[in-house]
């Protein structure tokens, strides 16, 4: 197939944005920014054997993830998604059928928020595949939902259930820890198929001065990031980190997984304590699960610690670091 | 060295656009869109091996050219660039001083035209290198320059000389055509370093109706481009077209470079005939060559002419395209 097929076929029927002016087919995409909103924009980059597996993951998986976890840095501002663009760097063995499903999978997602594809390119490797996202999103303006928000005496707290997206890698990678295939594929799914938080991401925007990250690297690494950006400590707290029911049955890992495993796409953040009741509740209204692991603490250090019963344990910035480790 | 320290050393200093309110460093980055002005967006990747040959380019090389090819593009819409945000998929055994070096001569780069490093990210492969850029420009409102602009009775002009960048390919690939070191140096240089024609677009914008591509893909590329997207068809002649004056005398795929090597990364267009004068004018006292390369023509198809002597060539749409040919 050749590239300017490609973008026939991949090129939208219909566009959510009125503000588009040109979409994909020229040498860029203009569109009119929002008066009273601020714009957001966050990249990222998969690659086949590092942040996914082509052997393991369907065309239709990879293209959903590498469109995921960029709406999710988008909800970690507090801002919803609109605009996207895609690159794909494609092994020349590949068939084209799979890479049109990794758009199809992309539009399917891209619907469920009215996202529009406005450009992107297609280009042949000889090497691994490569996939860049980038998402343009807003946010009313002066709302965005940042790191360095955290101020002594907030509530920390976490959406959805951590450590389940490590678990569906460990699955993936041959450790049948269980042999409950409605648990299997309950992990595997959350490993392949993270739901971004836009909703609750939203929600957090309304609330003064809430600091939120997505956990893309462990919750270890995204509560370090906030304790620096803010320069408070932060003190958590094992058996108030929701977790699947099974976990910790299923395999000694279990702690490793919810604390430094990442990928959940879960967002952690603090808000001030006074607004903490009124917070959960609307989270619970709208069916997003929240849930208080800790607090904000005053310190001359931005340091995070972890309670595991008597235990006070300092929580390193370790995450899943891409210069240090391989999968 | 640890992604979070490689952003802490990429992250620039200061910045040139105040309506940032958060650049590098956060899920994402938030900034403020002008009224009156429209944005426009592209992005594009590179290949190591397909794009370039990190044997025969410096990682400065490499970082210039992935930057330069997007502002282009924003170049080609009569836009100028603002931010950026950068993507790398870097190899294993890659030094870190090589990333850096990639790192900063973007930077100089991005300097010339006062744009923001806003985002990215660099995870590791086992593959080639990718690099992925994305540049968000704007344009005043209604002004961009589109593919669809072109009338018939139009001038069709382009700017620099064509050919170049596909002799100094040539040359990178060890065809020593010629041993006149200077010459050498000059096509190498158009082919590693072309100068987005950022000038030339935006005294473009500035006139009705101007259709513009980069030459990117070759000039029969994006003038099929054009002629498809306008509906026009268009004559063009081969000793209106700007070359290097040995070029024609030191190969004889001479011709070859001039229509399908592409990677020019000059202008291609159509101006309304009566603004021809003062355009042309207009881009001579900025110092911007532009050359009347032949006319829009009224035609029930959209085709292409190349002029050569007697003869009337159809030209067709090949340029260079990933999914057909390998470099």
């Amino acid at each position: 197939m050749d590239e300017f097929e490609l973008i026939r076929r991949i090129a939208p029927r219909s566009l959510s944005h009125r503000e588009i002016e040109i979409g994909i087919g020229d040498d860029a995409a203009v569109y009119n920014p929002k008066k009273g909103y601020q714009e957001i924009v966050c990249v990222d980059t998969m690659v086949d054997g590092v942040h996914f597996l082509s052997s393991h993951s369907t065309p239709a998986d990879i293209g959903y993830k590498a469109l995921a976890v960029n709406i999710s840095d988008i909800a970690a501002m507090g801002g919803y998604p609109k605009f996207y663009l895609v690159s794909i760097a494609v092994p020349s063995g590949r068939r084209e059928s799979d890479i049109e499903a990794m758009y199809e999978e992309m539009t399917k997602l891209a619907k469920l928020y009215q996202m529009d594809l406005i450009g992107g390119d297609t280009v042949s490797t000889r090497g691994q595949m490569v996939i860049t996202v980038t998402v343009i999103g807003e946010v009313e303006k002066g709302r965005a939902c940042l790191r360095s928000h955290a101020r002594p005496g907030d509530v920390v707290f976490v959406t959805g259930e951590l450590g389940s997206s490590a678990a569906g890698l460990s699955l993936l990678l041959g450790d049948r820890f269980t042999n409950d295939e409605g648990l299997v594929q309950h992990f595997m799914k959350r490993h392949k198929r993270p739901e971004p938080r836009v909703k609750a991401g939203l929600i957090c925007s309304r609330y003064q001065r809430v600091a939120l990250n997505d956990i893309s690297d462990g919750l270890a690494s995204e509560l370090n990031e906030i304790a620096e950006a803010s320069r408070v400590s932060i003190d958590i707290y094992q058996d108030s980190i929701p977790t699947h029911s099974e976990l910790h049955k299923l395999h000694s890992d279990w702690e490793e997984w919810v604390l430094f495993g990442g990928e959940d796409f879960e967002l952690a953040g603090t808000i001030s304590s006074d607004q903490w009741e009124r917070f959960a509740q609307e989270c619970s209204s709208c069916g997003v699960p929240v849930y208080k692991i800790g607090q904000v603490v005053q310190s001359g250090e931005a340091k995070v610690f972890y309670h595991s019963g008597q235990d006070r344990i300092l929580l390193e910035k370790k995450g899943y670091n891409h210069f240090k480790q391989d999968r």
